[in-house]
């Protein structure tokens, strides 16, 4: 490029222990400078990587209000706000390990299969070796993407699954890939380890008693919101815990599980949810499982209000890299 | 109609037991289709029904932010998210019941007395025999028309009263009939069972110490909004069913009961309210209570936002349609 | 229905020469009641109808801001600000023709074609024997079906299409079906009369200078949206009315025809439209001409504010349904 | 006061020719300080006014949405942007006239009529001995007080009326006094000079045919909204300065008269109105007519964006005081 | 003036035991009058007073969004719903003590430091003789002005300051005087009692460890907002109380320290806060400090929602002068 | 980097004659990907190019409604839906020049001064060799510093400036450099040709009547706002070329210039502006000048309203580089 002074992508970014970190909010105003996740430098920007994040822009899965397409540009404009320390986990996780911004992966709008096609083989390059990723949705149909290429690296997974619904619907309208059955999907596939797989914050109408049975049948425990009102957060994370084991992890966060007042930004709110101060407990709370990717999904920016859904994603995502850097 | 096979307004809502309940969630995207309440059969295309849903699109009794007359459109576009089956209380209300949406009372908007000579009327026919009734306000004075339709039937009430505010005020700006003062009203008409009725929530600041003495003397106990702070969901619970007892219950929720963070759509709202974890565990804690009526009142849909306060009140309405269908 | 006072659909609404109108706004205030399209009776509580009036709740065909599948049930709250006569035709389309709402076509939104297939069939059943059917969007893509139903009734027909965008693409990412292809796919299908089509409000940035040059071959004549500034609405009125002549015409309205300073509620906006008078003014301008129907589409709630484009389309069906009122 | 260096009211107030005009934009931050009209002082800080400014907050006569009882604040704090001198009036106002913002009247919001009285008495006070007074709604009900008021002082008056409606129509569900009658109830009473009493901007759908007919009855003429498409604004000016001619003249502006796309936060808005400077045009037009007052009513915040549509109302206001200040 | 009636810029308030309070709710509905604090009397208006409530409307000093210099105007006109008596704390504060409103404050939007010391001249002048003082802000920034001001009358005092965030960070962008620093500054500058200061709520990313050594080393203590999880209400209220001892207290609210959902307008939000109801109870905790002034800041009113932050803000400082009532 | 599939920031974008354009809106959907500029690739990511976008995060400089710092992060936002061929001007700007996003100028919030000296040396890097650049602002302080950075280039330039406000102020609040003062500052610094400068679209009320004499005197021609009532676009074109004649030109467009109900997302709104049209003609209209460089600001993303003013001004961006296009 022909100007020196400008040529480097990361000439702004801080170096610690070798690993490019955020863009200095002392040097450069926080509003200011490309909207990467946290301001961190691009895959591209870098020559190697320890976790990547990716952005999953889709919405064809959705059976209520759309927008989720636009949910990986919202969360990285409102995690504009991290900052690089972590305290809630004394740990700084762009200084332990090189996190990246892995851009968006292609999912074709019209097409749900291949979009997951699409994901899964982006996924898949990112994760070899055993790298873990986090993902920004995107509608729930993720989920089984990503499933699918963790499976190949890790075979079956423990899932904690926070979200007011199961997600293990059959069909909707006739359509098997929606936003309702990914965790149906998986169980079919054979992804999830039986018994080891927990449903956090469920709550809200069903179709019929038989989706509990169902759910029940696929392996999965439930901790339901009203479950928050008289058990501990302690109790809570313990019996997650205790279900998922050693296995490797994968946690998948419906931002849906917050309560509406917490998070309006969303297509199918149900009212009774998690504070976003219950959700980050349970969250810090499994850093000593063996996490190996996770996502945060059906953030609908149009529903929205002064960034509090994009950012209460953004930050879950920060926490949960904060607990694979506190391992490292 | 010329159209057969067009020409059944129910023609896609579900058949349980020979109640017709919502239309099919699995059919028909729950964002299509006519507004009813829970997509719910209007009262004219059934030949039966044991529960009515009644709309009360009024104002004209607020004293600060006006527009609780679109409350009914509102709450019943935002009870599309409705499912049949609710796992909280174990039941299938709308395959239990035959729940219909009777529409709305037409209530005159420049005469406030007229308008409750109005609503008395419609909701006297609907509630006929003894079945119950449950309104979506409309401000807080449509409550004292429900309260004289119901004396009819049922004679003197208790009343589980959810709000901010006491509502039991004298007059405002010489006018008897607002929405500060349906139950100073309703008490002087003996509508009410003298030292069965309570409100819950109540905090804010009041016009003066006295407003607190007369209300004790219109016979109410008051859970207030920071009692939550020290007893448990199940000691408020206890307090509150054991004030009622087995007398006929009607349930009045002012929606300003939430806190505003859960509930910003309302006109007098107040720090430091319920949450709707909170909310939704005292209601459905009234289960075995003898309930024959309730209300939503005060969702104001101009100050809401995506819908979170109107998803709160079908929400609720739903869980107290759920009480009876428990007990049938 | 055990209530025999209520157990009329149509018992508040007005009647004029046999045609059950709009419910009375002098008895009803308009903000109160069921949100039929205009207050006007559903298709089932009328025995015979002239036009009918059908929601098409689908957005799986959008390339950027998703939504419009809430499009008919905005619309048709926003259209309660309707009343019975047209002084700008000098009309009172209620009273002249039986005008029905006919609810909203069954669109899976999960698979395009065969949501095409639901509305195809459903509205082919509503304009049999020649009826004149207004439908709201939804996407565009639903135009393809809407013209291949009038196909069977009136054979190749002229159309009138108000946008910014011309809609004559190919493909998108291999989707043959979405809002950007409808009027290629039509031209395909034989479904238009060559050279007597026309595209009003184009503009914006495109693809591709072969974008203009494949929409010339298709047979569309250019009004474009900078054409108003120098050209007169009534030179612009007779250029498009000399264009259809005296075939039988479609209207399609995608509202981001307006500049988005007027209807700000739809997808994929573009600088510089219509006016909401000039729109007005073409549409009435072409009240000679042989309507047989017209849809309104692209209006996406969640980004519209104070229902101001609900608004602009509502009055936009309400003027069409006014020209054809006036010939009858 | 004890504090004598904060003692003064108007101690940040620019002084010219003896009349206290604005807090000093270049001292004070205009988003500083009181929120008085244009950040003028209040009647009770000066020993003398030449104009008065009054609020009407009161919404109780209004059919759709309710909220025009915040319009003053509303206007006011939007007004906080006016600069003192008027370079298309060619008059710096606050220099010429002292004026004043007087507060609020008193309106009960449960008594229309009682509301009608407080601010016919309270106007009577502010215009006797002829000043001008410049009245912020509130709904057009307060006209009726405001053109009794006048009266008492000017005899019968003419009016320019900006408007989307009519306002002449009889009753509203038996109601006389309503936003939709003022100027029913003031040619009944004798308070408008017939035939030189004009519309400006009406457009939409009437309720029947014999609206236009009753009005013109009424001695009133009509410059329609699409009377602007082939009109210039110096017809539409002529049109009405010949109307009006050297009578005292009142001007009443529904600011709905704008379209919703330069005025959304209002109660009912109609597609197809008067862009901000067709109408700031038209306003200026009547420089030269013997203005006695004016209000300018319909601004519903709770529907407004970015306050688009009271920095319209206030300005308006600015510019019928400069029309004052013109002449003095 | 020229109108006696109108003569009297209090006429309409309520005044007990010769204090001056707000204009009476009974009289003057809510939404009407001017926009003081509570409705209560300027400092001009009356010829004493107790307690001043002063605007801070500046926001130069932020990092992130700005929109603070709003926070007086917005904070003013959500306080109209209080009302005068305070059942949570057992009095009526402006019947105890003559309350004013004091106006805002003359700060210079470009010059922090000049803005600054204008601040500090403002308040000397209204604390003079150890009156207590509120202020409504502003950014934190303004925080360092009130304390240099109150260091004259008590000279060190304890703060118990209520923020998500430390605000001791030393510069940003070589600025010493922002919204993150005013805390280091006092200390450096000796106006806090060391180890009687204290931070409740703080959470979220900082920038380093050293943060909070360093904060640790100026003589903080920190109940971060995850102690909220695991210790009661009462127990926090006694280890602020403890720590803060009979010192003169300064309570400085930062907004953010609310959670998101209560607050969304605001500057820098960060997930997990204090909901408004814990928040009261810690306010309300302090009632038996040496309470000696107080200031709410970092209201940004654009990113408000139906006005939910303001109305927290304007409630806490009711809660805080209701403290001073209560000992008065 | 250790994916090489992943490691080409460039591989989705559409190359053309050897420049590297925005990434393809066939593959990759509209929503997806990076937020640069109309999906350009960042300046580092292409070996050489011929025009630059520059963010200017900046808003110290703003006297009332502050947040355009968050402008060029918005305006990226709203970028994506900008396509390759402008069939206005028939150029394919990306195809014709090598254009790219060149992230944001570092522009210290707390220091004006430094913060233009930041952008000055910013720009002149990027503009050297006589490159055109285009600048998104921030607010109009901004202007300045890219005036010095020509002005090494290029001499003095002449400026068309389209604005609601004269921006030739002299101080305000005794700080000389404001969004109110940067064309008194050029022409002081002798940056402008005198009498080849020309504002169009200044409206609203001004401090006094001697702004205009001043302005006058620094040599600037005015077409006002209202002057597009009564002169046609050619005219006023033809008027803005004849005054710059084939001097280099500096186009610094305000976006407040729009009328309100066009562009809410901004500071100072002011009543009666352009409309979107009309602007983009007079812009479209200086094809043929000697363009050097452009800028847009005051965005104030806070304000904006699905996103409207951000297409507005990303549009008008579009258009000026597609006149530099033109030309090459």
């Amino acid at each position: 490029m022909n100007n020196p002074e400008l040529n480097n992508p990361i000439r702004n970014n801080v170096e610690v222990n070798g690993n490019v970190g955020q863009v200095s909010g002392m040097e450069v105003p926080r509003f200011g400078g490309h909207s990467t996740f946290a301001r961190l430098p691009r895959i591209e920007d870098v020559s190697k990587y320890d976790v990547a994040i990716l952005g999953a822009p889709f919405d064809a899965g959705v059976s209520y209000r759309p927008g989720a397409r636009f949910g990986p540009a919202h969360v990285r404009q409102a995690s504009r706000l991290l900052r690089p320390y972590n305290p809630a986990q004394d740990v700084s996780p762009f200084a332990k390990l090189q996190v990246v911004d892995a851009g968006d992966a292609i999912m074709n709008p019209f097409n749900i299969q291949e979009a997951l096609v699409g994901l899964e083989k982006h996924s898949a390059i990112l994760i070899e070796k055993g790298k873990p990723l986090f993902t920004i949705g995107g509608d729930h149909t993720i989920a089984l993407a990503l499933l699918r290429s963790l499976n190949k690296v890790y075979g079956q997974i423990a899932l904690v699954h926070f979200d007011a619904h199961l997600d293990t619907w059959d069909t909707y309208m006739n359509a098997s890939y929606t936003h309702g059955t990914p965790f149906r999907r998986a169980w079919e596939e054979k992804l999830l380890i039986q018994d080891k797989c927990m449903h956090v914050g469920i709550r809200g109408p069903l179709y019929d008693k038989t989706d509990l049975v169902n759910d029940k049948k696929f392996g999965f425990g439930i901790v339901s919101s009203t479950d928050f009102n008289n058990q501990s957060l302690d109790e809570i994370i313990s019996k997650v815990k205790s279900r998922v084991g050693d296995a490797p992890v994968y946690i998948s966060i419906d931002i849906d599980v917050l309560d509406p007042g917490f998070a309006p930004g969303t297509g199918t709110p149900e009212m009774g949810g998690l504070s976003s101060r219950e959700l980050l407990a349970i969250v810090r709370g499994l850093k000593d499982t063996h996490l190996v990717g996770a996502d945060v999904v059906e953030v609908a920016p149009a529903y929205d209000h002064a960034e509090i859904t994009g950012i209460a994603a953004s930050h879950l995502i920060y926490e949960m890299i904060s607990i694979v850097a506190s391992k490292n």
